[in-house]
């Protein structure tokens, strides 16, 4: 094989990687979510103890792009796409690790009845698998148009998270009986609008990637 | 020079660009508190404006390291070293990011006064400080002790968090009427702990690098 070719299979086995890890991670988040809702500890404990696959997975990404690098030597503009592989690894295992923190809150609290409709937040996780999904796709295509349709996104998710939090704060003021279980509807509100956030440190690598600098989608 | 002296000196310098952004980014980030604190909004504003500089710091580094990788092909370990210096630049470019975020807050908070002592948030800010000075001093030095101690500061960190968001919770519910201070104040809070999440971030690298394999000091 020519090393350009062997450089482009190379790229796409890292791209198939990337796109296993996404998957693991997106579903994590949404098993965790679907567990938070159903009141489901044992669903919300295999989201805990999976994680280590999902870490794994973003270790072997790491090793392998730096295997390409040291042994392909590649030029500039191919060293920045597998920079940005790296990258966008890291951001998806990230997700993986929110998928467990909410699962953790969920346990926290327990059987408790929800003292409040979680329509808001189910409809704010569905949005950010939306956007993961589309994220990824848009990297593994380069498609620029549906990156920069992420940034709309993560601003009407920074508005649900600002509803969502007055809401609860709202809460507090007439059932200060249930300040626990409150702030860790919060604090599961955060690590979804994080998740949203690493959809967007994605979008930003590609459009850095194909415009050759990098944008700040987060402003 | 021979390529090794090269390599080390190149090192060197991209070492020292990280560690003149992350004096700029700790920095914007204790400003922007102290205009938080003190209401000085012009403070906060420059901070807004000031970001660029940040920002722009941060695709040098970027292209000095795609340009070391490529002029002078470094073997697997030192390419994970430059591969540490990316990773590390972006964690410290997303604190300038937060200080921005806080200064946003500050000025939508406006002249309305405290309705709460903002002692506990003091408190969490400066600890974050003194953790992202240790953790570039740890980089720079390969201080394994010193990387170690971030996992135990961060832990701190997410303890007050907790502790600041549901004292807000319970202001909420004797003083309805200033929900939206309480919900900014809440969001300031969010940003430091972000930052030290991030000094989290760089900790893990560093043991990454030494260790040939990625810790995970979150979990």
């Amino acid at each position: 094989m020519a090393a350009r070719e062997r450089f482009d299979h190379e790229i796409q086995a890292i791209q198939s990687e990337l796109l296993k890890l996404s998957n693991l991670s997106i579903q994590a988040l949404e098993i965790s979510f679907t567990a938070f809702i159903e009141k489901d500890f044992d669903k919300s404990k295999l989201v805990i103890e999976q994680d280590v696959v999902i870490n794994r997975l973003e270790e072997e990404i790491n090793d392998r792009v730096i295997l390409v690098m040291t042994r392909q030597q590649p030029v500039a503009k191919d060293l920045r796409r597998l920079v940005v592989l790296l990258k966008a690894a890291a951001d998806m295992e990230r997700v993986g690790d929110y998928a467990v923190n909410i699962a953790k809150e969920s346990i926290r609290i327990g059987n408790e009845r929800f003292i409040t409709s979680v329509e808001l937040l189910e409809d704010m996780c569905f949005k950010t698998t939306v956007m993961l999904r589309q994220v990824i796709e848009a990297f593994v295509d380069e498609n620029m148009s549906k990156a920069k349709e992420i940034a709309e996104y993560d601003d009407q998710i920074d508005e649900m998270y600002g509803n969502i939090i007055t809401h609860l704060m709202r809460l507090s003021s007439v059932a200060p009986e249930s300040i626990s279980q409150i702030t860790y509807l919060s604090f599961i509100c955060r690590y979804i609008e994080r998740c949203a956030d690493h959809a967007t440190n994605i979008a930003e690598y590609l459009l850095y990637l194909k415009k050759g600098q990098r944008f700040d989608l987060n402003q």
